[in-house]
């Protein structure tokens, strides 16, 4: 068998899982057996309500881009398009690979919602019985998810080579690759959206659910009388699934993009389909590896579910490990040369490893100081005795702390991915951290699942032992998603390196010296990005939050009743609320991210661009892993508090909520969005980087 | 004249300048005229208090500086002697200029301190009669530490210049510079000392006194009930006279070096003392600049003190941006060379223009983001409205977005000098932000002054006039402190970029690619380090002021009737809790600035800690100016609170509190101890520049 042959029936492979995996789940009826009616009836409406507003959302979204996909794909187009130079019309190839990205990026978030708002339901129904079957109901709809976005996007890659390639065979490889890479920036468009839209819609229905409904009214959470509640739970999902799919989605498309352009300019690999196809095959073999280890995950009633989740990490990295061995031995070429470097099958392959493992020790460490099991989140429960300054200032220091162990490992796989395998080592090592992404994805998206299940088994007011069931899945999701984030940056880091490499070799530059000044002013530039990033996007939570708060506290006003349970309030126009202040508010970063790249390679040259790209890099990844464990440690102190320290209500734990609410925006709007930053911007600088060689530098060329 | 002569006589001129005003301001007595007896009996106790701690700490910090110079001459020593090589022994002149730095920084501390241990309590007496004395006796303070310190560092240059190149007339100039070099390196070695232990002190005396006092007792700070009122106002001089001083003390002696350095590698300054001397005549010429201006400072009661102030600062750039017109045109050489770039003297002044109005205008957007005349401050103060949370978030994002135009400003600065002047070109840059250091230091040590006067008027129960002018007069104090924290982050970026220019230029380094894997790793864990920095010393100071809670806790518990004036606290046993944890938690910090250059170069050679300078800049610039600004606008948020919106104990203003609380260690300690980072770790890659060429790169030669 030849690889594309492979690579297509992997990917068919995962769309079938994905298919047998979502019927299982839909199978499921809530209420069927013997239920009490009234229950049945509630838990139907508000699942409904939450898979309305879900759509709602994604409906609204969606028509932004197309808009916006449209106006991109023409861009690309005109800047692009060069038919003198080549026989191959890059431009209007680039925009059809684009447009399939975004298309595929959001087919996948489509389907992760519909199948993420029909578990939740299914899972709090599930979890009257047992344990056992509750977690398989919120685990197989994340499996959807996770299959069927590889699935799709492996398929959509494989497609578009076999088209482009077919179409032009006499067109040299690395021009075909370039225009693949538009699938890349089509995904990470979609991510854009994603992660900043999403990530301020789910904080905006958070903290204005929290702000009116606890604080004010004093009501708990996930009760229904509160206007915002259905927002908050559409949020878990619109940040979770569909944010967190489009991230990785992106992530996979653009580090395939990379080791396909870097690898198309050896020529043992670019004559060489099945070599060349390398890349796609470790995708590709992600697949049966996550869906034997899917197999194997099951809990029993008290069982340790967060315990059953980290195995299937290990057992899935195990296994592609293993399989990869005997993929690279049989297709990757003996060596080959890139750039004057030597390069043998099993240094592509070590550096494949380094990746991986990589990516899972950066999760463990992000777990040790994210969980309150550990010392540093107690630390910050401690310092909340002094009150709410010391809690803050602890949990800014414990993020700061925690970059410090990803970066060095990130380091070791840079530099021995590097020595190894050049530039294309880095794309390979990238590509190896989300090579389980089947496995990873189906977890992440277990999250939301299961937080759902359990608010929808408050609302509907369900048994004692059923929210405890819902509780135990939550809380093994909440470290798990920890672990996830860690993975994102993680392989976002690898990735945009990757890009930056392939930009850098297609442009052919050189004398990127650090000290040259358009370097090194490129790279201040660039390390001052993320910051101003993260304040735009925390500033955007606030305002939306703000609108949310308005909304809730005009309904509780107008509509009389609701505290009494007597009137219902008016989710809807709470969901529409979130939706149109997070798309509101997320206009201004997102031209930050998009225009940036394309304005400093226009005015001031690539050597510019490239510093904006390193320093943006660098300071970037430290600064997305200290927002995303400074707020994952101070939401866990809070619940360490709760369960073991002070308590509710206790002095400790009013300070704890302030660092709770602070760290909120921090790790699931600003520090996820700072993956789409780096990204997004390198792989724009990729696709336009034809535009950059013929027009860019505009101000130098006027100076010199 | 030769620049020597002049040299010589403006340094001359300087220590002077410093003598007239120090007897200016200690010829006034105390009590002098028909004072309550009782009144000056006060003043004078809690004056000596203050100052007796100051010196107790001094004497207790120089004897630890004394061992760690002690240990570091001989280690220089060690590692740069290499008498095979050179007729110049490099290791021998390096320690001594290195023990000569660290000599005169020590002195100018002692001298500034002094000074303003005794113009507090005389700025207090002068308030009795007006306000123009008060003014003027707090200027004339601050002016003795701004005189004497650039007087003493410009002196201490020259006269090394002298011996060495007196002694050694036949040795290459640019050895002789290196070894000057070691003069910067005891400058900011000692700065290390002053900025981070002394920034632990001023904080953990500040915390440990608010939060027993304010918040346990509900006493009004500088009460002297409270034990720790007098370290607390120990720790305003501590911090912002000796720490300030050393930090550009070190600003000033490292630029001048970095330029030396550079400039003798040109063949056309080496042979030409007078242009050689360039950059220092740049030091030199700020001194009459500065005293010219110092004559015009005078303020009507009822007057603006601050407009007075910042005029200073104005009227004292543009007499020297004049002045330094016609020093060029006498003394630089038409046009030189260096590395291959042709210069002419209009192009170095012009460089020197670039960096001297940059500083003005990053000091101007300081002001704009931390005074709450503005925006910014307003916003943080309106998020108070809905609680603590709020305000942590829109503090935080103050501080990210204003690194914004400070960063452009630089990246300008830079690019333009190098364009003009090459790395030559920055080294002046850095010089001209930096050459009104003399009114600079002027302004920065009169805020703690007028600081300490409130606190010593407050303590002595002086009349409610006194009161509102050192009140006044701090105020200024508190916007010309921000703006002097913006100079002192943008000097010290160009002074770290130019000492690592002149690392490259000295170890003949090329292929300081960014893509080359061992550059980008050391940049990706450069960029972690300003991190990782700041959450140590954050929890330093958290650590430290918990000792100082526990101390002020036991006093009150154990010595009967503190609260109702019968007894009198120890104070010194405060000022000595606050000496010791202040000595040991800065190890930790301090082990990170100065093995992490020398680990990593002689492990990983000189690319890994190129990538590393580069790194820990980029990242560190924009933390810097964001940790300073964000601390600055959470404290004069609270401020406008108290004075315009909810008032005193609102919620508003509780909210503001935590804020303030959270922003004091980032903006007194971790935020100006970046700049230390910086230009430390460039500074002593620099001295040991030539070690790393003979022996640098360990586990690379292992690996090749």
């Amino acid at each position: 068998m030849n690889s594309v042959t492979i690579i297509l029936s992997m990917a068919v492979l995962a769309i079938l899982t994905a298919v047998v995996y979502a019927l299982k789940v839909t199978r499921i009826k809530v209420g069927a057996e013997g239920g009490k009616a009234e229950e049945t009836k509630k838990l139907l409406e508000i699942s409904t309500a939450i898979s309305e507003g879900a759509m709602a959302f994604l409906i609204r979204e969606y028509k932004t881009i197309s808009l916006f996909i449209g106006f991109m794909a023409v861009l690309i187009f005109l800047l692009l398009d060069n038919p003198e130079s080549e026989n191959f019309h890059d431009g209007i190839f680039t925009a059809i690979a684009f447009i399939s990205g975004a298309f595929i990026s959001c087919l996948s978030g489509f389907i992760g919602m519909k199948i993420a708002t029909a578990g939740n339901v299914r899972t709090a129904e599930a979890a009257k019985n047992s344990m056992q079957n509750a977690f398989r109901v919120a685990f197989d709809s994340g499996a959807v998810m996770g299959f069927g976005l590889v699935g799709l996007a492996v398929l959509g890659m494989i497609t578009l080579f076999l088209i482009y390639t077919g179409t032009f065979p006499e067109v040299n490889k690395l021009f075909l690759m370039e225009s693949l890479a538009g699938f890349g920036l089509g995904g990470s468009a979609v991510a854009l959206f994603g992660r900043v839209g999403g990530g301020i819609y789910t904080k905006a229905a958070d903290v204005g659910a929290d702000l009116v409904g606890k604080v004010e009214k004093g009501i708990p959470e996930d009760d229904p009388r509160n206007p915002a509640t259905i927002a908050d739970n559409v949020g878990d999902n619109v940040g979770d699934v569909a944010g967190m799919g489009a991230d990785l989605f992106g992530s996979c498309a653009e580090a395939t993009s990379a080791a396909l352009v870097i690898g198309a300019t050896a020529s043992a690999l670019s004559g060489n389909t099945d070599a060349l196809l390398y890349p796609l095959l470790i995708s590709a073999f992600g697949i049966p590896a996550s869906l034997l280890t899917s197999l194997i995950a099951r809990v029993k009633e008290g069982g340790n579910v967060e315990k059953v989740l980290k195995i299937q990490l290990w057992v899935s990295t195990v296994i592609v490990a293993v399989a990869m061995y005997f993929v690279t031995d049989v297709f990757m070429t003996d060596s080959f040369e890139i750039a004057g470097k030597i390069i043998t099958k099993w240094n592509v392959y070590i550096s494949l490893l380094v990746g991986l493992f990589a990516g899972m020790f950066i999760g463990l460490v992000t777990e040790y100081y994210t969980s309150h099991s550990y010392k540093p989140v107690r630390e910050v429960a401690d310092a909340s005795n002094t009150g709410a300054a010391t809690n803050i200032i602890y949990g800014l220091a414990l993020g700061y702390q925690s970059s410090v162990i990803p970066v060095v490992l990130l380091v070791i796989t840079i530099v021995t991915a590097n020595l190894l395998g050049g530039m294309y080592g880095i794309a390979i090592a990238a590509l190896g951290m989300i090579s389980t992404i089947a496995i990873g994805l189906t977890i992440d998206a277990y999250g939301p699942v299961s937080d759902n299940a359990g608010g929808i088994a408050e609302m509907a007011e369900l048994g004692k032992e059923v929210r405890n069931r819902t509780d135990t899945l939550d809380a093994a999701g909440n470290t798990t998603a920890a672990i996830g984030k860690g993975f994102a940056i993680g392989s976002a880091a690898l990735t945009s390196l990757a890009l930056f490499a392939a930009f850098i070799t297609r442009t052919k530059t050189t004398g990127l010296d650090i000290l040259n000044a358009e370097v090194f002013g490129g790279l201040l530039f660039g390390a001052m990005l993320p910051f101003i990033f993260t304040a735009l996007t925390m500033k955007s939570v606030g305002k939306a939050a703000k609108d949310m708060v308005e909304e809730v506290r005009r309904q509780f006003k107008e509509i009389p009743g609701i505290m009494e349970r007597k009137a219902k309030p008016d989710y809807k126009r709470c969901v529409d609320i979130s939706t149109t202040a997070a798309l509101r508010e997320m206009i201004l970063p997102g031209l930050l991210v998009l225009l940036t790249p394309i304005i400093v390679g226009y005015l001031f040259g690539i050597k510019s661009l490239a510093g904006v790209l390193a320093g943006a890099l660098v300071s970037g990844v430290v600064l997305a892993i200290s927002s995303a464990n400074s707020g994952g440690g101070w939401d866990n102190a809070k619940k360490y508090i709760e369960k073991i320290a002070g308590g509710k209500g206790s002095d400790q734990h009013k300070a704890a909520v302030v660092g709770d609410t602070v760290g909120d925006p921090l790790k699931d709007t600003s520090g996820p969005s700072i993956n789409i930053l780096i990204k997004l911007m390198a792989i724009t600088s990729l696709v336009f980087a034809e535009f950059f060689v013929q027009h860019g530098g505009l101000i130098l060329r006027l100076f010199h």
